[in-house]
């Protein structure tokens, strides 16, 4: 396994080389070079294994002084207040009880929702698959099912605590909001960590900011349809700096339109061919006015079984 | 407000110099005398407000090796696999990507759940009235909807981060499952705590264990309809320690069948009276077969606006 | 039972010779005045009584050339196929099969709907109430559940088959659509019936046509929010004709905005006063290019038990 | 097209004389014999296309008495009232008004459910498929959506109004319910057939009971699982005799277990191979006790775009 990991750098390093001037030639590798991922064949957790009881450890000596910062939006069934995304839906339904004079009554609510993929959400591994392959090459005649996916659903993930950093690429530049499909290249990753004093470490957390959450709720069709957002190169670097997952305060973390021949393949890259989670639609303002640059970050997905994901409500901590 | 928490004080001394001797008598107090609450005339949080920055900061300091055990149960359509309570339904219906050659494709699932009462949960405000009157004296005319609530729903509580003790009542009595419909008394809460050499702080995550949750899944139909529970003696000595939240590895938190004449009277001095929060059908037996008493209790409510409750997956860290 | 009906006709008489100078004064009747209904106490068919096997042999002799018409508007999930009322839903969620090599799977759906009150829809009389009252006098606390009605469910209606005549006011006024919010007159009714060489007879299912299904899915705003529609007069006088149900090719079969000081009165009317079910959102336009203005009406509604309606798929043979 | 049918006819000769021998033998056809129908390139209405305005106005002088059968079941939230299949849901979520005092509210209600495949119901072509090609050999990868089907689904069927001929294989044999997985033969079909002194016609709805439909929520896991019916030989001797559709008082219309070594084949037969559909689970036991032999059947399928089927609630009129 050692060994494997090692070869793996000198692949990546030799990949970097290449891709370091020309960001737009990545391609899917063919599965004999993908599978079995670094994390070993059969291995459904991908860089959640880079979580340990040590680096859980390390992670909460980083808490200062207890100040929580709430990063998810919340869920509404009213569009001016929340972002739904294209043709999914979430929806309400409230069960009341009939209150009895002098007793106790219950009420509880029905929600109808593609639950995996709404709001701030955590994208597990069963979200995607390249033709019919997802991460370490399971394959959708093994494990699709018409309630779920035997394997590489988000009961698999667990809650995640670690080391969080905000990467603030609209502080970077002074901006309100990032400009409509802006590319975050890699240096700009990297001038924003050297400008909050911070270098990743294996395991991180990546928040990147581009001041996008303002518009949800406000002006949906267009925070739903085009956004700014990390490109091929920077998410190839990201790769290189083995982060535990990638956030931001946009739909999709990657920026839309994708860059050309490509359909998110950021997604891809992560999701398929890294095993490294992503998680869509943060609210990042009050972290960023607080200039909370390292915090502990934590985020809880439903244990949905065979799901693609969990809407969630992670927190910072510091 | 500072007199009015010491005139409550001398109230609940009264009370319970009353109820010890008989703890059947418990009765909602008039509307005049539960409202406001001792948060104030208009809060929807109730015992959430007593966590600070410096109640998590000194909940941290409480993580020694960094080991994270999750609480929460898988949630799966297969009813050998969970527990779904009476007419409430859990459905993931896939909907999946047509496998495109040699580019990505995307799945999701609609999900069609009571989301805010289903599986390992938590319960908001929202979700229980006296009459028409809700916690802090909230009405259902004025904040009911068809699709949720105005006021008291989950979206108010925010992700909930405080010392966790585990109270090991099946433990104590060295059993694998406490006896179906054992009801709990202030001694045997006590008695355990003493066993583990812990005490009771405000602001507590109370976790109380009867070993039923190895039923989940197995005797659905068992686990369902009666379990053991504190009574209302033992729910009364425990809000005289202001805790943060009870939570249990049963349905209910609470006995069933109820002590007559009572529908859920736990339920109603908790959620209406007290405003402290309840989480049910929590996963206990690796926490507990790891002798953990004192641990970080970390739970993330989904932030569905206006709902009663939400599914969790909470994990204790020590 | 003779008896009460022709003191209900002279009672009639004097409610029209009243109303007929002054339709705006229409008022719900105390429940003393409007209960039991004409079809006696706990009837729950109302007019759907009126149809006997005398009714449908004599309707089935309508038909001359064994043309159908179909009434009912394709169900899309598409809105620029269909029109869906306000908040409602209409999702097909498709269960596919994956395909088994030179064998036989199948395909479903789940489908999410407010179905008694979706696309061309029948309205039961659990759908209106006034107050906590219902059609007879059935009351809320007695009947709701949060799974439906114990009463007045649209399964008690069954199909109904029997002779339909077309009002064609459009074609009266010569236009393609009657202008929004038009309020057709009792005048209006009787001159299209001449024009067609028809008269109402007890137990008729009244077609009313404004030309306005052309706008479903083309202008879903405009239809769903006004439209031209029978008024408070026009619906007394129809009542005075004991018909079996009302119908029209518009949202509400009634005027809207409703006039002053009411909302949507007819519905009141014909749904809780008077027990005559209603019919909305029909495709009329081939019925009157044929010229078709007597036919045999039959619609089948879904038995859902304790439903408020059902969506339909009506037919006129001639 | 008249050649087309001709060839048909001494092909289906051909078929029956070998298959009067040994109906374990049917295949499915390849292709290339099975496409174009005999219904031509293209057609999505198979069987429906005998429904013309001729045979309605013949099946229109059957009504002699004006009687009418429900012959839809009840479609109920309580499993002790209807049948539900399998893993499919049926459920009403109420959504009622709060009244108002003196003035009008109104209630309605969601509903999630296999819509084309629950309580009574219609099979459109939709439904099945042999690997991936349907009737008429539509493909699966160039019809099938997330949400429903681009061609064969139940909004191209409209409402069905024909002849009628119940077979009454209880009745024939005398039983209150056919022994389970009681294969039905030509023999019986056209024995009980004789009984009644009826004949069937092209373009008939064929209607078999078994006298099951009693146990519709009384024995739900037996009626759901094992049945009598219809096997191979009685199908190809039905797809004979030309017919609009064939219903019965079952699940499945089929025998079940199917006859080895096949999945349903009659579904198979009827559905991809001939066009002819399906209606399940009716209620017959009204009409068989009043000896309605022929009578006019109608059918009125909702106009779900893209749906697989759809719950009905035919009628006999007679």
């Amino acid at each position: 396994m050692r060994f494997i990991r090692a070869a793996m750098s000198v692949l990546l390093l030799l990949v970097f080389s290449a891709t370091s001037l020309r960001a737009q030639t990545w391609q899917m590798p063919p599965e004999n070079q993908r599978c079995p991922s670094k994390w070993g064949a059969g291995d459904q957790r991908g860089a959640g294994n880079s979580m340990k009881p040590e680096s859980v450890l390390r992670a909460a000596k980083l808490i200062k002084t207890g100040e929580i910062f709430e990063l998810g939006a919340v869920l509404s069934t009213d569009p001016k207040e929340s972002f739904i995304n294209g043709s999914r839906v979430f929806n309400i339904y409230t069960k009341p009880a009939l209150p009895i004079p002098n007793a106790r009554a219950e009420n509880e609510e029905l929600v109808v929702t593609e639950l995996g993929q709404i709001g701030t959400q955590f994208d597990a591994f069963a979200h995607q698959m390249w033709g019919d392959s997802f991460y370490n090459c399971f394959k959708l005649g093994d494990i699709g099912t018409r309630s779920g996916f035997k394997k590489l659903g988000v009961e698999n993930v667990g809650s995640l605590m670690s080391r969080g950093v905000l990467i603030d690429i609209a502080g970077l530049k002074g901006v309100e909001l990032l400009p409509t499909s802006y590319i975050i290249t890699p240096e700009d990753l990297q001038q924003a960590l050297a400008k909050a004093n911070q270098k990743l470490q294996p395991g991180d957390a990546v928040i990147i900011r581009t001041g996008w959450s303002k518009l949800m709720g406000k002006e949906n069709q267009r925070y739903g349809s085009v956004n700014p957002g990390i490109g091929i190169a920077a998410a190839q670097w990201l790769v290189s700096q083995d982060p535990l997952l990638i956030a931001a305060d946009t739909c999709c973390v990657e920026v839309r339109p994708s860059e050309k021949p490509y359909s998110l393949p950021v997604h891809a890259m992560m999701l398929i061919q890294h095993g490294i989670y992503l998680i869509e639609n943060l609210e990042l303002e009050a972290l960023a006015a607080a200039r909370a640059a390292e915090f502990v970050f934590v985020v809880q997905p439903l244990k949905l079984k065979g799901a693609t994901g969990s809407a969630v409500a992670p927190i910072a901590i510091r």
